[in-house]
């Protein structure tokens, strides 16, 4: 499921560089409904016309980020390299994953890291249990913050005015029977989040998906990631969960938030 | 590690779009030790002007890709689309996953898959088991072709022409006691894993570390990745894990094979 929306209209100014901006369009139009395309599907794509969806992939292909058969294009593994930027630039890369590896062995359910980006999450390191999963997670992924553990405890990590302008632009989707769709209700689901430092979801972005997050936060207190279990309701229920689990994944959030704190601020 | 070579000196002719090319060095000059930068810093990472830095980084802003607080500029998570996109244009991502994970239930130790990029593979997906592991290998990182299991196995899917000419820009690195560093037994190892259809590599990376690794191939026989296991010497030898793991590997490879073949040719 991918929920990004697309950025925000940009506001050229005598800043803004277009071609770098129809480039990185170029890139994104390539998915799994389109993982080779011709010069036309690109062009139509992103907008562009055939010549200068011509130029950014010959740019592309130059670089080594794009190959061809002189037909149909597809992205390379180098284009790995840009996401592995952002990936190896957050201090949570190195530290969280032994004490993920720790709690999934601990709990045996899946715990994954995410990070917030507007109304979504984002995963940035997942250790599957050793049981086959339904949904298919990986880094990068993204889920809407509301529906999820992680990014109701992301969201809760906002001051109430920023949460509040964010919760604006969002419109309720229906996961399941149990997904909440009034915004009072969300607010005060992500409040009880903060106040309790923690937060269980049950059922309600799929059926049978329960999960459980807490906040990693930085020296100066602020959430900048969160950490989560998920668990299959035919294995635990919410309660089972909560009781078993949850001191585990606060002792894991607080061991890696030292970390943080100590290394990075 | 990160043996990424940087890409071939680009050529620029008209179809060259410089100032998308400048745009993706400013991204990729983030990093774990640059994980927050200020305006000249990127400037001297790239080469750019500072002029031209700044027009780059605005527009990574604008477009919600760079965020700053005034003065230090970071990539935000929005930069892990670029690799998604990528990623969900693999097959693999969505077929592999579920028989590495019954792999990894199977023999204990942790199991990844990656393809082939220029000297270098890039791993993409990677399943942990749960001991505590010494090396930190996420997706998209790099590791020398000519020196890991899977990297042997992919360079063997390569005609011998190509293999010989990509060996050409190869400068051997010892890593441990036990890496190959002469290229006539290096091309004898890689011309072996060929023929048997796997590869074994005790220790050549890493003292400690043995891998095994198989190629996964497409409807026309062609190798598109590589699937391995690896574990700890001080575990299991060599000779015991060739016995005990390569038939599962072995397995799982053409089972993963088979539905590459089946659903995308």
């Amino acid at each position: 499921m991918n929920t990004n929306t697309p950025p925000a209209s940009p506001r050229p100014g005598d800043s803004y560089v277009q071609s770098f901006a129809r480039g990185l369009e170029v890139i994104r139009s390539f998915s799994a409904s389109a993982p080779q395309q011709t010069l036309s599907e690109v062009a139509a794509q992103t907008g562009l016309t055939r010549a200068g969806a011509r130029r950014i992939l010959l740019t592309l292909q130059t670089l080594g980020y794009v190959e061809s058969d002189g037909r149909l294009f597809r992205l390379t593994p180098r284009i790995l390299d840009l996401g592995f930027a952002y990936l190896s630039s957050m201090p949570i890369w190195d530290l969280a994953e032994p004490v993920m590896e720790e709690l999934v062995e601990q709990v045996r359910e899946s715990c994954s890291a995410a990070v917030l980006d507007g109304l979504d999450i984002v995963y940035v390191l997942r250790l599957p249990t050793h049981k086959i999963m339904r949904t298919n997670l990986g880094v990068g992924s993204r889920l809407p913050a509301a529906w999820t553990s992680m990014g109701r405890v992301l969201l809760a990590g906002l001051p109430d005015d920023a949460l509040q302008a964010r919760l604006q632009g969002l419109i309720p989707q229906r996961f399941t029977q149990h997904t909440v769709m009034d915004m009072p209700t969300l607010l005060e689901r992500i409040r009880q989040a903060r106040t309790q430092g923690w937060c269980l979801i049950n059922q309600e972005l799929e059926e049978g998906l329960i999960s459980i997050a807490a906040p990693l936060t930085n020296r100066a207190g602020q959430t900048v990631a969160a950490l989560n279990i998920s668990g299959q309701a035919n294995r635990s229920s919410a309660e089972v969960m909560q009781a078993t689990m949850l001191p585990a994944l606060l002792r894991a959030a607080q061991s890696i938030s030292r970390m943080l704190g100590t290394q990075h601020g």
